[in-house]
């Protein structure tokens, strides 16, 4: 019904916010992107330049998130609307940091095993990240009614449920088949820091599908 | 002071999100139940068909939560209220999808011994589920002064209370009575999901005190 | 530009809240210090005389945040003022059955190992908790523009990013140094219950800047 809200929510009271949330959701797509390389890569030998990569990535993200909160406490917008603008940009920057700490744990613990769960677990992560990214920029044109924002939480969502299946999967296939113990715990942390990233993912996801609940 | 107020706010403007929501709560005590008939089995066999019930239970509150979200997008109740209907479907099905979970991960890791911690823990998240379920039912008939609902979320903290020294001291148990590491590893994985499952059900409890703080 | 916000949101309306917000903070205070004594212990027979000391922490805590809750509920604030203040007296009282839980923890699992990584996350832990005391106090007095809130919650989270630092090495140390898979299990279950509760505090630091950006 109020076609245009979100647009106009955001966008005309102040222009500078969306190039900000863009650039974040810029950040956590690159540090994404890391990810999926870490794991692809053949030579470990490689890993401490793909490692940099992702915490440059981290560092732009700490960046533009505390651009952002300075803004906010500078600019005249609205309290509700204050609190969504800070609430995406922290998420994003949570997820960030979560792929961050995924990469800093496969450095730290060099697990003698290859994850072969890995990689499937970044692709989704990867595919978050370009859902957000392609939320921000709907968040920007779209009218309220179009339902693209609700495509891509939903989206989100749908990804959210296939990692866990992933986890479940993984796991109880290592504790069928690894016999050290020490290398499981090693796996299951990797795991799971996996996992938590993909939920932040689902967090932005929430915070979209509370924007759009909240104005559609 | 504002009698009724809760009661205005959700049932005249909206008389249908009440049904939903009791909907949503039905699922969920009839995934705890299941659950509790889990871990009371005597006949492994019995396993799948017990799951067939909770997974059913999963589905179930799937579909009604994505039908509350649908309504609230096109009904025209105020954001206050739209975000409250919101969060306790949300986090009503999340403890549904946690039920879930732990199922899974029984059926999946075939721990070798019995989980003897798991009735108590199964025990604690039915009767959690069976006060969310009073709770919404008191949302529509009480006055918000008759301390109804904070009866319930009370008993919930009390719950989740009980579930926090439970998994303390079976940790504490299994760690000087199992010696295998990898089934010690399985065991505290179910226990951590039981755990987070009563956290989710906490939260709801957290979300009606919330409802009760704010239209007191 | 809104100078004095903060202050005339709390304050005037009603002076009783602070002095409950100040008692959660001594609370939450004496717990942490009760856990750095915890760690610094040389001989393991002064360990239930400190639990003690963070259990009775503990209790005061559940006691005052009761008390602010029923406070809540039958004063005449605004609603979004009482979410506010709710959630900093639940989070507070969350940091305090942290600790409580890593006390609990330690004497339950009779680790075989001094805990070499243990005081230096009990002082994160204490140094948090001096920050949020000293925040809760400005937050009475202070001039919404003067910064000391920000300043407050900025060092919050520079602590949890150091807490996040020790928690990798630690583990990574841990999955190089120790050989018995069990004494690994319990001393990781330590350690995270320690970064979560770092992650609390954190959580009270997102709370006092969501306070600052919407009045700020």
């Amino acid at each position: 019904m109020k076609i245009d809200y979100i647009l106009s929510m955001f966008a005309p009271k102040d222009g500078k916010f969306f190039p900000l949330l863009e650039e974040t959701s810029t950040a956590l797509k690159s540090a994404s992107d890391g990810l999926v390389e870490l794991f692809e890569r053949e030579d470990p030998k490689e890993i401490p330049d793909i490692y940099k990569k992702i915490k440059s990535a981290e560092l732009a993200g700490d960046k533009v998130t505390s651009k952002i909160h300075k803004e906010l406490c500078s600019s005249f917008i609205t309290p509700f609307d204050r609190e969504d603008v800070d609430a995406l940009a922290d998420e994003m920057d949570g997820c960030i940091d979560g792929i961050n700490r995924i990469a800093q744990k496969v450095l730290l613990y060099e697990p003698k095993r290859k994850l072969y769960f890995a990689p499937q677990m970044a692709k989704i992560i990867s595919d978050g990240s370009a859902e957000i990214s392609g939320a921000i920029k709907d968040l920007k044109t779209m009218k309220s009614s179009d339902g693209k924002l609700r495509k891509h939480y939903k989206e989100i969502k749908r990804l959210e449920e296939s990692a866990d299946l992933v986890y479940e999967k993984t796991i109880s296939e290592i504790f069928h088949s690894e016999s050290d113990p020490i290398e499981l715990i090693k796996q299951k942390e990797i795991l799971h820091e996996l996992e938590k990233t993909v939920n932040r993912i689902n967090k932005v996801g929430k915070t979209l599908k509370t924007i759009y609940v909240k104005y559609a």
